[in-house]
């Protein structure tokens, strides 16, 4: 396991050496964080999107895109929410042995899904083809700067070399205070009593979404620290962000998210460090925006 | 000021936004140490050695030089402990200004002068030329990876994104704990502490040199955490530096930091990390190494 500075650090490594090695296109889910694509072009590779379905990435449209490579947020993909099938993980997994290519699976949110056990890493499938990264900044804090990647064997020494001429290694205080955390089962109990906590806030925004704003749609599994929904035909991203925003709500659009063309128009809620009555207060000045908009 | 992970990612950081801003040639001093120069390469620029002299770097060569950049350990040079005097400083100071070149001063071990008062830093005299780089790497450990940077303000913002892009920012807690250690005196204090037992070190090296090895003659001034000592005409370092790992006994040769040409053989000592009694022992076991050697 490589210890890195978060999945900021990991994955741009990751792309790098996989540049170097000769990989040349990266598929990655569409919509998705754009963030890493602009590291991926800084590492000389090409970006390509691949439509998000309810039951994970299009297999069939990855297939033809040529990529060599592919991130994947399977476990609660961000932002729809969609969880890939076991079906959709057979086929990437088959698709990459055949190919002789990588799955990166960034694993953010595997820790706190709501509505049944969290379904196993691809990793475990196929450990030498998958590249598998974990993160302690969605379930302790992004400012302790700890992500790890499980490697394929072929990997392990190139990533260990890019990682010590970077920056020599990971904060050594962080990693031995993360151990002793996880050792003493801290950790554990922390997941356990946030999940309910999170879980809580995610039926109060659902809930108040279905109360007041009714054709928001959620969709997606219950997990995670974000929900997405689509926007009826007569909104649109940018008005209702503005409209919130002008009262203080912070809701995002999916514009940045698109990766080959603009789908349809949507919104992404975070409840990651949000209070109950401020959901509550929160969903009350979005309907109040919407109305405004829609006068 | 920009926290970094340590010198390591600064510097890299640092030669990546020079790079794509358009410099080209990097002035490193001869002998130095040999990692930069990679870390140069790979960020597209070119490295130029240029000669070390007992006031600091040799000015007229990097005038001759055609570099846009140059970094110096002025403090305390490594390997050969030279200390950059006043008019070093001005010349340098005015070859920068008169280029529109940039300075990297590497101050990594400005804390520990132990004849006098350190020296201040040339970024005071010139912070439009010089970028500062200071580590908590020497003076505490290098696990904490803690560096900062004092940029001119051109610098500010591209490192700013920089670092941003390469891994989010530095641990948090590691900077809230420095910044405590710092804020309640104990830092200071630290230093303090420490300086005399360095001093101490570092007279008991020199003095066992002395005695029992006279023909290995230290040069540099009373700083730092490491001595250098040329060798006399019928020693090399490869056979000096075997015998003595042979009795466990590990000095440094300094082929590894020579830039353009290898110059004249020599050897470097730390005593960073050891004890008196150590140190007794360890040039007990070097004069019995160099002793076979000669046989």
């Amino acid at each position: 396991m490589l210890i890195c500075n978060g999945f900021a650090q990991g994955s741009r490594l990751l792309l790098q050496v996989l540049a170097a090695a000769g990989y040349r296109r990266l598929a990655v889910e569409d919509p998705s964080d754009d963030e890493l694509r602009a590291v991926a072009a800084a590492a000389g590779l090409e970006s390509v999107g691949i439509p998000v379905l309810e039951a994970g990435l299009d297999v069939e449209a990855l297939e033809r895109s040529g990529a060599d490579v592919v991130l994947v947020t399977a476990a609660h993909q961000f932002p729809t929410g969609a969880v890939t099938s076991a079906q959709t993980r057979s086929a990437l997994i088959e698709w990459a042995t055949r190919r002789e290519a990588l799955i990166i699976e960034d694993d953010y949110d595997a820790e706190y899904r709501y509505d049944r056990e969290p379904i196993g890493a691809m990793q475990g499938l196929a450990p030498d083809r998958v590249a598998y990264a974990g993160t302690a900044s969605k379930t302790l804090a992004p400012g302790l700067r700890l992500g790890w990647l499980i490697l394929p064997e072929r990997l392990v020494e190139p990533m260990a070399t890019a990682k010590f001429v970077d920056d020599r290694g990971s904060s050594v205080l962080d990693q031995l205070t993360f151990a002793d955390f996880v050792a003493r089962g801290e950790f554990d109990r922390h997941l356990r009593r946030m999940r309910p906590r999170y879980r809580l806030l995610r039926d109060t925004l659902v809930g108040q979404l279905a109360e007041k704003v009714p054709d928001l749609r959620p969709v997606g599994v219950s997990a995670g620290l974000h929900v997405m929904t689509w926007l009826p035909p007569d909104l649109t991203e940018r008005d209702v962000t503005r409209a919130a925003r002008e009262r203080g709500v912070g809701v995002y659009g999916l514009r940045p998210y698109w990766v080959q063309n603009a789908g349809p128009e949507g919104l992404v809620f975070g409840y990651g460090s949000v209070t109950g009555p401020a959901v509550v207060e929160g969903i009350d000045l979005l309907a109040d925006a919407i109305a405004a908009v829609r006068k």
